[in-house]
């Protein structure tokens, strides 16, 4: 078989690409507490919409990309504008690209980052409220399956790498990390198992202290920072 | 702290976002027994580019996303019209989008998949020819990174998923399975743990065939189809 490569023509195929626009979202978890419950919930933080298309709704914080920054930075940039959060670590997620997400054509490149609690400035931003990433409204766009897509790759992530560890303290009790484990998982651990089994796996250092205070005090634990994370591979050592 | 959401402005925006073009490339592995050598290489097709920018450098096969199409639809049908091959499956790799990857602003959607060599064509198409992925040359754009990084995930992968299956003939033996860990991890396994491990993994069935040939006879396996292969999660039930 011979074939003529067929590479595209620069008139036809680049006049097309110039109809095509790209903007980048974050999707950015994490728990809290919910009201009136003993529960915590996977919560982000979503953007109201001041114009059309989809004016009023829900969105995820994002923008157009600049033609002189990066997705990366443009992700990070986005995201401050819209909801003063940095958080030290942003990761890509995936791109969304079908025909009739919007009514022109966008591909967004969406990325995706955890906050702890702690990290989470105090005071309202305009336009942005943090929701129940199980409970969402319609949202703009498709970024109910965007965040959708997101918890799967959290809850898959969870299970493999030290990603728990972006929604936690420097130093927390086995409970505390059960509790972020049992809230992304969507279920209930068994404390036993559990404790079983981070203590086989080498990833935690117990610490000489302990939290106290309406129950009987619960060893502090840390991180070993001598176990890898989850390996980005090659693009961890890009500038 | 009360923070004013700041939206993006449509004008200033959307004519920066004008002057970006998105493009798709896709990595396509296989594996090619090396000639004059008892090895399998991982080989992955290249396009020679026939203009500038790097006119004459191999680059991955792709295009430019045309403005009703998915992205998913456009690294199909780039890949069949630059190489002539149509693979059952391409799994989305990573979006790159560095400022001053290509002269002008490129933002390329990245793809990959895996082809069975008996699902190769024989013959060779125009300005395609296949290389050993460990020993490429200098290729065009930012592609010797892009390459690197879909081999990690190569790697990667393969340490938890039926990945291999991939790049198998529906039954194989043993040794043909190791063969294909051992090319993608490029390094030797020990054969009685490698089948200790396959064994107990539940995911391989053996057949009542065999191998015969030169050697004493090997039996024949097949995957256990009741198995999850790697999980995609959501994105998986799209259309």
């Amino acid at each position: 078989m011979t074939r003529t490569a067929a590479l595209p023509t620069p008139s036809a195929a680049e006049a097309a690409a110039d109809a095509i626009r790209v903007a980048v979202s974050t999707v950015i978890f994490t728990l809290r507490r919910l009201p009136g419950s003993a529960g915590t919930a996977v919560v982000l933080p979503l953007v109201r919409r001041t114009r059309d298309p989809h004016q009023g709704l829900w969105a995820l914080p994002g923008g157009w990309l600049d033609v002189d920054e990066s997705l990366d930075a443009a992700a990070s940039r986005t995201l401050a504008e819209t909801t003063g959060l940095a958080p030290s670590y942003l990761e890509q997620l995936y791109a969304f690209g079908a025909v009739d997400r919007s009514p022109s054509r966008v591909v967004s490149i969406v990325y995706w980052a955890l906050i702890r609690p702690d990290e989470v400035p105090d005071g309202s931003v305009e336009n942005v409220e943090w929701f129940d990433a199980s409970a969402l409204p319609q949202l703009a766009f498709d970024h109910n399956e965007i965040v959708g897509y997101a918890l799967w790759r959290l809850r898959n992530k969870v299970g493999y790498s030290r990603i728990a560890h972006g929604l936690l303290a420097d130093e927390f009790t086995l409970a505390e990390l059960r509790e972020v484990y049992e809230t992304i998982l969507g279920r209930h651990l068994d404390p036993a198992n559990f404790r079983r089994q981070v203590e086989h796996s080498g990833t935690l250092i117990p610490t000489d202290r302990f939290r106290t205070g309406s129950h009987r005090p619960a060893r502090l634990y840390r991180y070993n920072q001598d176990v890898e994370l989850a390996d980005r591979g090659p693009l961890d050592a890009r500038p």
